[in-house]
């Protein structure tokens, strides 16, 4: 009934040696590791030296080897050594985001053309089964909206800074912690959140997009003005990956979000991770837990591993039949834009503007800017501008005039 | 590749007419509702009349039907029904959590034989997909504990009770809201949480055990004093399903327990329900969501009924193969048991006592029962005991005398 399985690792660092470990420890499971190929021969390694190799080929040209775990760093190579597994007929398992959201288009159909399995629940958001149940349970249309904070390293640092401790603080305590590369733009610029949420693209609403199309904006903006401003209001700022599905378009993107009580993941704190999943009619649904982590990810790795056993494949039904919707940066964005400057916010085309603050010290303004003018902002690269993305923040051109129709109205009657 | 789907759907209360909502709202799913069979002929039905029947048969005996949607109320009848409906070659969806948990021994053989499919992830915490998750994704031997909020009314009266409001009032609001039975037994005295996790016993470790062997104690007890105690600790009270792996045996009960702000269901509010995940190496998964009402649980019958396309079935991996886990009530758990009468709280048989509180008007104490102590008090038709589980708190014998020595040596380290 079910095969045996014999893996051929790919890297054996954080999440591989996690792997290793929970792979151990697992008792029912008829899979065993035969080869791991690292890069580096004179690395010492925790375990029996015998399982070492340094040459990718003695995985792939084993045929023995069933199945590759891919749990390397960089991405084109990892492309490299996926596509050549799947070709020779092995099952591919990986958590490498970044390769799969740049090649996905690739990937995707050499698994079907080899009538092989290419899993990576352990890409998104570690331990939390997002991928699965995006697949499996949310099957049909009704999916509105999923969203989520899908990097730990930034939520840790965010967590700080909504109790008060700066951003330099608290990048070197989550770097000391081990939560934080050396160098962290891949996770503080949300280049890591936007990875994951194509994603989620891809397997909540069938659509295929690439990283570069997705605006992401990261957190080294957020001073202690920005968490002021949320504080004062009741929210809390967090790094929101967010898909949105308006009519039949679906509106994307990365950035510091302020959220109120109300938002199932206000409570989301420190290292955890969380999605927010929410349909037509089931209301909205949290998954919540551990996001990376030797044995986290390694877990969902080994939970795909041992779903191979049964031959399990993403089906992407929905990029077969998602009633044409399509991937848009046609949207307004409700945002708060901060600056010791207040030429550099008058710069800034806002759309309408409802709030503006201006002192010697500091200035803000609130309000409606097209998606494609945070675009052409370049936000990470500059350091004299701060973005905060408002509740109930995105709408289509002809929502936010009619809700600008209505606001007018209001005021009117007000006098 | 997907088959038509006709639907024969039984009773039609909040969640049939719920389905009916959400099945005409969907666009992708290429199945109908052909015949709706309910029991009174003279209430008024807010959609077309010519659904309706009054006879089972009229689904039964229809070839045409091969989906047949259970939702009623009566555990007995609808188990003739699914039985009938199963015997007949149709795949069954159902959101009964008293039958299923009932007469599972009998009907999942059944579906087996009849080569059919019996979906319920309706029955437990309405939207959440916790036996998919259970079923799929957590399916090698890792699980170490399953516990969850599942009942959404004593979860409000709870809410309610943490902030100072007394039981009856909250019940009577509960009532006023729609979320409380008339005769609210079933949800107060735990037994509708017992159903359910009597369900996640099956989906979470393959055992099945029986509704009378596993201990529910309700939350008619829970006072101010109650809250009191646990408000002075910093704990809030949730009435838990627990279930919790203790070498090859599984511990399980239903009762109010005193949760910290470091657990995952602190912030689980009103009527949602949530269910905590813990594996060995992926540590603990939050999942949150609405658990009851006529949209929510009506999409996870979708859900099913769109699995059925697909012709997915629980294959039920744990039950063949869970490495001989056993249920058990030899246990010892941490209780907290308060009264107005010191008498009564000294005929129950502490195997330890850790605290002890007397006056005029009130007393508790604090320490281990064995489980089967708390059986034979039979609490729920005791208005002169109440019982808070506290954190912590299931050990073996062996466990619980290796903790009472070690703490013995502590304190005599400390003279």
């Amino acid at each position: 009934m079910s095969k045996k399985l014999n893996i051929g690792l790919v890297g054996f660092g954080c999440v591989g040696s996690g792997l290793y470990d929970v792979l151990n420890r697992s008792n029912l499971i008829d899979a065993k590791i035969k080869r791991i190929v690292v890069q580096d021969p004179k690395k010492e390694r925790s375990i029996d030296q015998s399982y070492f190799s340094f040459d990718i080929n003695d995985i792939l040209n084993d045929p023995e080897i069933n199945v590759v775990v891919e749990l390397i760093n960089d991405s084109a190579s990892a492309f490299e050594i996926v596509s050549q597994a799947l070709k020779k007929g092995k099952d591919v398992v990986t958590a490498n985001k970044k390769m799969l959201a740049e090649y996905q288009a690739e990937l995707i159909p050499l698994a079907k053309e080899n009538k092989v399995s290419l899993l990576y629940e352990g890409a998104v958001a570690g331990s939390i089964p997002i991928i699965r149940n995006l697949e499996e349970y949310y099957n049909n249309d009704s999916l509105t909206s999923v969203e989520g904070i899908l990097n730990g390293t930034t939520n840790y640092i965010l967590t700080q800074s909504n109790s008060g401790i700066g951003y330099e603080e608290a990048l070197k305590s989550a770097q000391e912690l081990g939560f934080a590369e050396a160098d962290p733009t891949l996770d503080v610029d949300g280049f890591d959140s936007k990875y994951k949420l194509v994603l989620l693209l891809k397997h909540a609403f069938g659509i295929t997009v690439a990283p570069k199309e997705i605006l992401n904006v990261g957190i080294r903006g957020i001073s202690e003005k920005e968490v002021a401003y949320a504080g004062e209001k009741g929210y809390r700022i967090k790094l929101l990956s967010r898909a949105e599905k308006i009519g039949d378009q679906v509106v994307s993107f990365v950035a510091p979000h302020c959220i109120s009580d109300q938002h199932s993941a206000y409570n989301v704190h420190n290292e955890f991770n969380a999605v927010v999943v929410e349909a037509l009619f089931s209301d909205k649904q949290l998954f919540y837990g551990k996001g990376a982590g030797s044995h986290p990810t390694g877990s969902a790795v080994l939970s795909d591993v041992s779903a191979l056993k049964f031959d399990y494949q993403y089906e992407y039904r929905k990029a077969q039949s998602n009633g044409g919707l399509k991937y848009t940066t046609d949207a307004f964005i409700k945002v708060y834009i901060g600056s010791k400057y207040v030429n550099a916010i008058e710069e800034v085309a806002f759309y309408s503007v409802e709030e503006t603050f201006q002192s010697a010290a500091y200035s803000f303004q609130v309000g409606w800017v097209k998606l494609e003018v945070l675009f052409d902002l370049n936000l990470n690269a500059r350091k004299d501008l701060s973005l905060l993305v408002l509740p109930d923040s995105i709408q289509t051109e002809k929502g936010l005039s009619e809700l600008i129709e209505k606001n007018l109205f209001i005021y009117e009657n007000q006098n």
